[in-house]
């Protein structure tokens, strides 16, 4: 091949402020991001100062990177992230992640982590798919403990509807892509959750764990 | 205009065998059919021999017939259906026909006129909506009484998924095209009830309570 | 016509017990239901006990109502909302309503209407519409001396993902129907904010500013 | 790689009582969901009490598993199902399954299954395409014995519309994702089953054989 | 309001020379066209040289016309078209229009007075929903002794594919907007016919009579 | 109606700068608009000072207004464009204006008037939809005489790609929403040219006539 | 696992008929059969008789088959086809294959060897895209001297729009799922060939080079 | 395999005169064509007369290609574009190349390796996402010294409406496929950019860097 002056793409302007301006960090979002260009973000946060948020880094990916950073990261494979140190403790409130189903485990699982790494406290309750109400009911007064609600369902996303018919906290919705035919990809969560009967029910994007959690914090940093 | 041989369009075949094939008789569904051909099909049927039902039928075109055609129908305005006779009594069962709000009343009409029309017992349960769970969990009793279930609901239609969790009976789910934005014209219903984590679901196309109420008949004409 | 038993919908059971469960009252919403339905509802809460939205509710249809009931309620045409009474302030917080343009004032009054109802306080900054930043950004300190921002904007939405950037607290975006081809609806603009790059916004379907008022009710009733 | 407390996902609470409640046991879905957590649901059923069907189980998955989970579930790899032990038979009466071609077996091989596991009668008719509509006509005799029909379509889905118009008993109809440019993933079909001339079908998802024998259930376990 | 110099729009360059190109004369399609513009054109064909087609004129337009306007054409206002004068005969064969229903009249008329126009020889076929499969089967041999079929149909379609299936000439097939729900607009009914399973069916636009009479006449032209 | 004080709504935060800004002043797109704001707005620039672009401005708003706005005005009808003045001449080089059929009239009339409105020398190429190529290749040497081409086009919207094909000026394509079935609102025409085999060619939203003369200003004013 | 009796699937019933019916034979369509299935089949009509044609057959399933069904069958990998025999020469017709660029080559594929196995003549004429319109234009002559043409495009279709305004003959148009972004998968091709504004061209599914051969031959099959 | 006389596809008709007629090369875009089409066309222009682009070149492909054929060109893998040759410097103006984030390099990349073979010069501005406003304000004043604008963004694109209310250039927008759920494929990028509220914005297909770069440079062709 030809050797040739190329064009260079792929450069990176950090938004260090972005904590100070909305009180949420700036995460790196992996996913069609050039192998190389993660291994230099890998390698600058790999220290833990300030600490940073990978998110939707593949496995794939993140094993080949070399040892140092391997060994520096807290990485986590169902959800696909990665954080080599935590931030401190922001509020007073904590949050309940509330899923369908165990297929839900990778969104659940990326909300989760998110809530960890911003120093917010969570409790999950999982498998509470509305085809047996009674799995919601039973503990429907521990959820309303928390000052925040997130809603994690695929297929249908009624999930969002019920707790939104008996929960006073802001919830936030995240449909997943669990299912097949009309609910393949999410969009039938998505719009069941927009749709919903029940009112003041925030929706996130299909499968955006993350960006759930990071709507909670603003609550909870309110508080 | 010049007067001059024109094509001529709108020929009916009339399906007379339909209730000895399937247990049904042929309906008009009125929609984009040509008023003169609404009137030919209405007097030809006025007598009640055979009992035939029109669904659809916008009342403004209904108000121009003939009095005698007037007269002769029973006319029901919010569900836009008219007969001039029912069916004799078929099938030992009853069906529910459960409906999420007062918006999907048209609809559950629909149903009620066409399970009427066809000689077949049921119970309307109206605004089970589950932003209120208690309104559905209080009759649960009742709806399960009878032998096939019609539950209609428009938004995110999440009451079938609802009902399928809790219900033993055939379902069969419609959509309605009751909400705006996403669920706008029914299909954030359609594909919730499509897509529910309830196992069995039936679902018709939205706001087609006359399919419902066949369905359930189908079910009924067994028993 | 013949007069004949014909089926009857619309019946109505009222969910008195919301407010107790979760913080928000039930509301009325109007569209496709019948004149009569709503006669019935505004006339039952014209005295203002418990004091209940009717929202979607046009025009056409509230004028013709009987005398004492238009003397009876606050309606409001823009936003096509009324009430008899309004709720006795909750929280401690209050609202930043943030629009793109005029173009989206029956949203934003939506939204405004409602919070008026539930008697919370607010702010309304429209025609912040990110063509002319400075029209935002002159206003950011006012803004985010609230504990809630509500964003509503039309078009590509692009308003959101620009205060998702730049506020700390809690965001409700809805978009609208302004627009035309692509963003006919509100599609694009629904699309346009939940893909947004901005982290934790909560989005409400298409046109919802009652939506997004209670869900910023339910962060308001947590201070 | 960082040791450290991490997330735990993926917890199940069985819904045992779902039987007693419908009719019809709960089901593993499994696509989506975690090799572990499967292999912890496969280990729990293994003994056969209760029987428990699992649906979309990869070869690849499965095949993975310890030998005596192997030896102990009798697994059908095209329909992607398997069960330690079936149900007891009942109900009264049996199903038709009718599919369109030899490229909707697997989805007809999942609703065969899982009536099998149910305990419920049938009798499979394939290759029955409507563009040699002798190859379902000459069967009709045969199908119309059955209580309940399945029908199972890719492309156009056709064949739900001609069975509809020919068989009295109740009709669930599956779209298959067989076909490719319009029909790519089973919409066509979906919707065209939806879009029915003949009355009173029941529509299930996209692939979903699963569904349509719960349907057929339900039905059969009134007789 | 301020005369001044307007930007004039709306000029017509004919394509006199199509009938020599490609066997079928230019037509005039008068949606969107405006009223003027249409005054014009219908003036300068009236007196029938050459014989000019109008497709889509609306009758609350047409009947605005100056009376010797209307007394020239001969206009149909089920299908909305209109004609001075008819083309000599062309080809030596004949088109078969058959249609699911007379919703679908007012295409099928289309078809056929696009036909009459063309001076080609039809038979109306009409009423052949495949719901009472004897209505198409009963008249199968008359429609095979034309050279070319045109089908229309709405709802999901079907009847193209049962057509295709029994009858080897050429087929046109066009899907309606008659429907609701999914057919809504016709989408249904074309991607049925797009996806069928029988071969060597060409698709039309939704609602183009005239495009597949003009197809049937490609056909006619050769023979 | 009770008297209480109400949600104001409709303010504006005009954006004088824009032209110093992006050589493009602002523009008030009507719709949606209140009629109360309109006047407001009318009547501020009444004077022409500055001279602003009222653009999607119905008639039947317009003929409302008070007499000496009217006067003020030159406005379009079929454009639907208003403005009491027009800008000075900007650049040097002028813009070909090319539309596929009389049916487009009301958008090549948004883009001409727009251009007028700017300053900018303009001339009009109408009807010239491929299906005749000549009436595009007759023109081809007059149309590349222009600077900047833009190319208006409904139904399948080919024009932009034949046009791509033949002219080396920059190109901007509005696709518009005339046609029926599937290019009912412009979809078919909108991704036709953003799909293009011709290269470069700058795609505007359906009916943007504004759009795209503003595109074509920005290329003009750098001359 | 344990050995149990399996639903079985898969059952063929061959339509020999068809031929006689509609002048076209029954031909395999590969995609989604089961290996053992098609295996089955491609052995029972290895010896020609009857001359069978399969298609979509995967070369990955193909060259798995035993060594002599590979020696009996004449396979095309390019466009996944294969016969062991042909058909007799039938009509006196001939068709010419246009499509846009080598990237169509596929389907084109598909298509020319469909009507060679058919046993109808037929003449390529490729990379015609009209980005260069000479290379259409060159060849119209030859093109013309065929009875019925096939047009094969992706990207946004627009070749058949061209064809169809220069030529007289039937035509049906392929769309290919050519292209990314908005043509991803065909669907702007197929619109804009629907939505052509030339008149009278049928259309076929996506990559439907089969079905276009299939309809030229009803042509040809009639001179 | 029986060998027999088979159908040829792949020729290629290569358009010469498209600089002479557009100012424009023809490109070779790859994808879906044959590695052997591929071949004889990296071999006709491996001398680099005429410079050809070739777009869309999986690395897969190339490297498979003979030593002397990698030899001659110069390939750049994130971009997936070759050229032996580079055309000379045409215009007097460059382009700022915008993009939103390192995930759209390989977007950003191939508009900057076209304007780099077309001999345009640029300047990449990468990372500009409006989550971060300093980071496009900072560098507004080094756009606007260019005299065209390419801006590449994923997610919602919103970075198109701000620089288009930033920025006097010519602009010229690319959405990208980068994100999920509803910005998967890009479309919610695409609808954002197209219903942009900044005036002027010319919109080019999803991922189309190629297409950007084409028309900008007929911007700077005129200079």
């Amino acid at each position: 091949m030809k050797e040739d002056k190329q064009t260079k793409t792929g450069a990176i302007l950090f938004d260090y402020g972005r904590t100070a301006r909305i009180g949420l960090p700036e995460a790196v979002f992996c996913e069609k991001k050039n192998p190389d260009t993660l291994r230099i973000l890998l390698e600058r946060f790999a220290n833990g100062d300030p600490p940073i948020l990978f998110t939707r880094l593949a496995e794939s990916i993140f094993s080949q990177m070399p040892a140092h950073i391997i060994a520096a990261y807290n990485y986590d494979q169902p959800s696909r992230t990665a954080f080599a140190a935590k931030m401190e403790r922001r509020g007073r409130g904590s949050v309940a992640v509330i899923s369908a189903g165990a297929a839900d485990a990778a969104v659940a699982g990326e909300a989760a982590r998110t809530l960890e790494y911003l120093g917010i406290d969570f409790t999950l309750f999982e498998d509470c798919g509305i085809s047996a109400l009674w799995r919601l009911t039973d503990r429907l007064e521990a959820i309303n403990r928390h000052q925040a609600i997130i809603v994690i369902a695929g297929m249908e996303g009624a999930l969002a509807s019920v707790v939104g018919g008996l929960c006073p906290r802001p919830i936030f919705a995240v449909p997943t892509s669990v299912g097949y035919g009309v609910s393949l990809g999410g969009m039938a969560a998505l719009n069941g959750m927009l749709a919903s009967c029940a009112p003041g029910i925030g929706v996130l994007n299909i499968d955006n764990g993350y960006g759930a959690a990071c709507a909670a914090a603003r609550v909870v940093n309110l508080l």
